[in-house]
């Protein structure tokens, strides 16, 4: 059965995934654009050849993907209806998807095909919906959702993650939004089978039960 | 110069310190029994001269404390007013803190000495108060706050702690009292000094800038 993954979510020692004021400048929000270090140097060490636990995670994160999920936050920095629809994405022209990308948004614009084989859908049916059409995407490979905080949740709340990896940062952030909250019963369904620590992060993986 | 200190709180790796509807059968509230376990393990490890990560940290919070100060939902299962004088703590006739322990409330009541040199002192003062006659009785060594997660929240927010020990359990609680929340401008004046794993728990030390 091909899975719902969620990878390389980093959460402040305070649970923060993401900080106050998102914008052009601060894709991740004021405070949070050190947060991702660990995982740059993770993906030029695993292009080098080299191996260890964060390699290990990001590796992990780009195997049998198929299609891609995320909110809108994700996608841009924009709130409310689209200016124009000159915006494409944080990536340029050649995004690293290379796969469908059904980005979850109140305001609907044409699908917008990219070089390397991404493209952009714009959804606002439920999540349900939304995977299934992912899973259909994907033709038998699994499905990984980008982010952001909200989205996750979302998809976690409903019971719909079969796996996500969270690396913890050693800071304190004090603000932002907060990834493991507001999930109600949806934590039931989950076991952490994996925590351990690089010299960087801390590495936790959530499963189901 | 003596200092305030914290250790071995364990939290979930959703950001819990306890649960809720805590009560005489379920003193760290609902689903929270297991969390200590690594604690307790240790501290037999310990006396058997064993060593390892968390032996170390358990090791660490014996030394050099003098006082000590904690809430009232630490103290015991009460709220409001106190029924009658009987309740002495959770710990019996010989509570293992042998010094000086300052229990915030707002239901004062007479001091009441304990076997094995623990006196417990009942106090509504600010806390600068409290921490300085908890550093008076201490006679030059350190103070250590025992809990809970809503004292912990106070001095950290009024930067009074000096160093802080997290245990990160890796399960999901789902719901409960958040310790690192409200912390306000307080989380500015720490940084995370450690942030190691060991196969129970993921250790986390705050320490000031």
């Amino acid at each position: 059965m091909p899975k719902l993954r969620v990878h390389n979510i980093t959460v402040s020692l305070d649970g923060y995934a993401a900080g106050p004021n998102q914008r052009l400048e601060h894709p991740l929000g004021e405070g949070f654009e050190e947060m991702h270090d660990w995982m740059f140097a993770a993906m030029r060490d695993h292009a080098d050849g080299r191996t260890g636990v964060d390699v290990d995670h990001v590796a992990r994160s780009e195997e049998n993907i198929g299609a891609t999920i995320m909110g809108r936050n994700m996608f841009g920095p924009h709130r409310g209806p689209w200016q124009d629809e000159s915006w494409k994405g944080w990536w340029g022209a050649n995004p690293p998807y290379h796969n469908d990308v059904f980005v979850h948004t109140h305001h609907l614009r044409p699908s917008v095909p990219m070089e390397g084989g991404t493209t952009f859908h714009f959804t606002d049916e439920p999540v349900e919906t939304v995977l299934a059409r992912a899973f259909e995407a994907a033709d038998g490979k699994d499905v990984r959702i980008g982010g952001g905080a909200a989205t996750v949740q979302q998809y976690l709340r409903a019971g719909l993650i079969d796996e996500l990896h969270l690396a913890v940062f050693p800071k304190l952030l004090g603000s932002g939004e907060r990834l493991l909250d507001n999930l109600g019963d949806g934590v039931d369904g989950y076991r952490v089978s994996e925590l351990v620590s690089s010299p960087a992060v801390t590495h936790a993986v959530l499963v189901r039960r």
